[in-house]
């Protein structure tokens, strides 16, 4: 197969082993090719990966709406494809993308703005595996933080 | 609840409105906090989070060994939390790590290193939604890279 100048034929090997759920869908993880920020988890099946590779836009299939989903023509919001790869088990996929506007439906820019749970923060040099006691964990029940 | 000086208390709201898969699982993308880079995307249930948010050292639950797995324990590459955030919908996990070693088996430090599938790059000043015929389209079949 002739690369050409653009680089653009499809692996075929690469998608052939990639492995799709039992509803046929591969979770895809979105990343700002320009500042390295998670964007947004969402899902492809293998139409959609074929159009994303394809054209250089980003498509999902939509779990709730059950159709496909070309992130940005309704929203404006739209996501073109930097690179795309697959993980070494074959069963996800990295979408590095240039996301115009927000990514998120709710107006943020990813959709883990803001959405952070408290726990525990680890300590490579403290004690690893060993219970400490603290109010948090007395309150609430589970273990304590640990190293 | 108290905070006292750390902060580490758990924020139960925010752990009530998960939502965990049939299989009781919830997707958790992993990225490297001093870099950024996307490492890896496990999956965690319920006891998985409590332990991860718990102890600061990330636990998974393993889909193909049917059992908890504290990353590290066996290979030395620990994982330690730096944050965790849920996304808009609840559904997917992204935890911000302090990674020691390999995050991937294969011993790559990101499981998507070196995978990548060739395909259109998207560009946002290029024709938008129109098929344009290239060597690569002709020669694979899929849609030709659009914009």
């Amino acid at each position: 197969m002739s690369t050409e100048a653009t680089g653009m034929e499809y692996a075929a090997p690469d998608l052939e082993a990639l492995k799709f759920n039992a509803d046929g869908l591969i979770p895809v993880i979105v990343q700002d090719d320009e500042n390295d920020q998670v964007l947004m988890l969402a899902w492809m099946d293998r139409e959609a990966l074929r159009r994303t590779l394809g054209e250089g836009r980003v498509t999902y299939w939509s779990r709730s709406r059950g159709e496909y989903w070309r992130k940005g023509d309704t929203s404006g919001h739209r996501q073109y494809v930097r690179s795309v790869a697959a993980d070494c088990d074959g069963d996800t996929l990295l979408v590095r993308v240039l996301q115009q506007g927000a990514a998120c439906h709710t107006g943020t820019r990813s959709c883990f703005d803001g959405r952070e749970l408290t726990g525990a923060v680890g300590d490579p040099d403290g004690p690893d595996g060993e219970p400490s006691t603290g109010d948090a964990a007395a309150q609430t029940g589970p273990q304590a933080p640990v190293g």
